[in-house]
């Protein structure tokens, strides 16, 4: 079970009827993931285990660590909620800043950054290609496609998805993280060591909100469009405006919210 | 309208009928928030503006850097996102070991705890008191009691809500922030400020799901009972079972289920 991400727990439900029971239930699994670079302790994150190869890439690549492939150079099996990457020769760790000012960790939604310009990685903006644009059907379509390919939300109703699809609408690659984030790093760090970074002809969709975080790590791989089913933050749609990506938001069939450049969604008759 | 953590944009909205506006829409302001001890920058996280000084003096109890309400001898109003404590001589922070591994900050879901051990702040766990219970009625009732004291919710749809209660029901403290672990920290933060912790007379109930951090977060201010309008994840619950806290999730009336030390729970008819 615990491949699955998913732990079976006896607990007392009370039923609709009032009724109490005592019954299994299943949970998704959440456990620490220590991401160490060599023999640095670099962050550590409350995940679903599973794929945390691809969870470690994705947040090396958000965190402006690595932008090419090449620059992991090995990547351990998990060992006791540890995982250890080495990087090629020359690769630095942006540590400076953090031993400065003598960072404590932080809990989630408190982002542990310690300074607010260290927030912004200056990823370039995404560039604008003329062909780079997706049909309202296919935006309405990728809702179902995500729910289709979660396997554990309809078991535990405790997990976020996040789904990466080409321009017409064809899944690609969909992870689930009791960590939105998570979703959106093991995505993003699937992709790159595929060697498919950047995505510059894909749709990032993530079963939650947008924020902020949320389109710098979809920039950071060079994803043009991002689209949510629940609602965005003004930084998030004020950083995609700035950054030439276009967000939708309340992706609810048939309804949807356009917040920045509108441009790569068909609006047109065919 | 920034006052109230939301802001107004245009926007593009397809509606159900497939036809295109343009017009204003809500969005809940998500901006940082660096926290200070002195001249010390401890965290910064991505909140909601409003009521930094309960969400910076939650942060503090959670992280076990405060206890008392002594220790925190000023906080200055937020100036360009960034709120300054001043904590009482002989305060320690506990910045050792971050300095040590030489933390990079990391993302929301990624905690930025260098070591998994430290994630664990080693609070004691509640102890039993006899009277310290709830009726099932006054537990069903407490999800509307949010709902109704949640102003944004309702118009921006992109806001977490934590609420408490006492063991009658009674609505106490109810906070909203775009972080779920915000939302707690200044629910916690409040109580703390005007002297009221522990609170262990007291219900927590989170809009969201119940993680670890939110049963740490619970725990550092001495919460026995946290219930979840979702999921709670096996660590939350495992936690809770040690920690000796009474943990209700997917509490959705008429129906919940209960993880942990249902003794506090008054299941028998009156």
């Amino acid at each position: 079970m615990k491949e699955l991400g998913i732990g079976s727990e006896k607990i007392i439900r009370r039923k609709r009827d009032g009724e109490l029971e005592y019954q299994p239930d299943e949970l998704t699994i959440e456990e620490p993931l220590e991401i160490r670079i060599g023999r640095k302790s670099l962050a550590t994150t409350m995940r679903t285990p599973g794929r945390d190869e691809e969870l470690a890439a994705g947040f090396l690549i958000s965190e402006a660590i690595v932008r090419e492939r090449k620059e992991i150079v090995a990547i351990s099996g998990t060992h006791e909620n540890v995982i250890t990457l080495e990087l090629a020769a020359g690769v630095k760790l942006k540590l400076g800043s953090a031993r400065r000012f003598g960072t404590i960790s932080s809990s989630c939604g408190i982002c542990g950054k310690n300074s607010i310009a260290a927030i912004r990685q200056n990823f370039p903006a995404i560039a604008t290609a003329q062909n780079v644009r997706v049909e309202i059907e296919t935006l309405l379509s990728l809702p179902a496609l995500l729910r289709k390919q979660q396997g554990e939300f309809e078991r535990t109703g405790g997990i976020h998805a996040a789904g990466l699809f080409d321009l017409k609408g064809e899944p690609k690659i969909v992870r689930e993280d009791i960590g939105r984030h998570n979703a959106v790093d093991k995505v993003i760090g699937r992709a790159f060591l595929d060697g498919l970074v950047p995505l510059d002809r894909h749709v990032l969709l993530v079963s939650g909100r947008a924020s902020f975080e949320i389109m710098q790590k979809a920039l950071s791989a060079g994803i043009p469009i991002v689209a949510s089913i629940s609602a965005p933050s003004t930084l998030a749609m004020n950083f995609a405006r700035e950054s030439n990506q276009t967000l939708v938001g309340f992706l609810r069939p048939p309804s949807f919210n356009v917040y920045s450049h509108v441009k790569r969604v068909i609006l047109e008759e065919r």
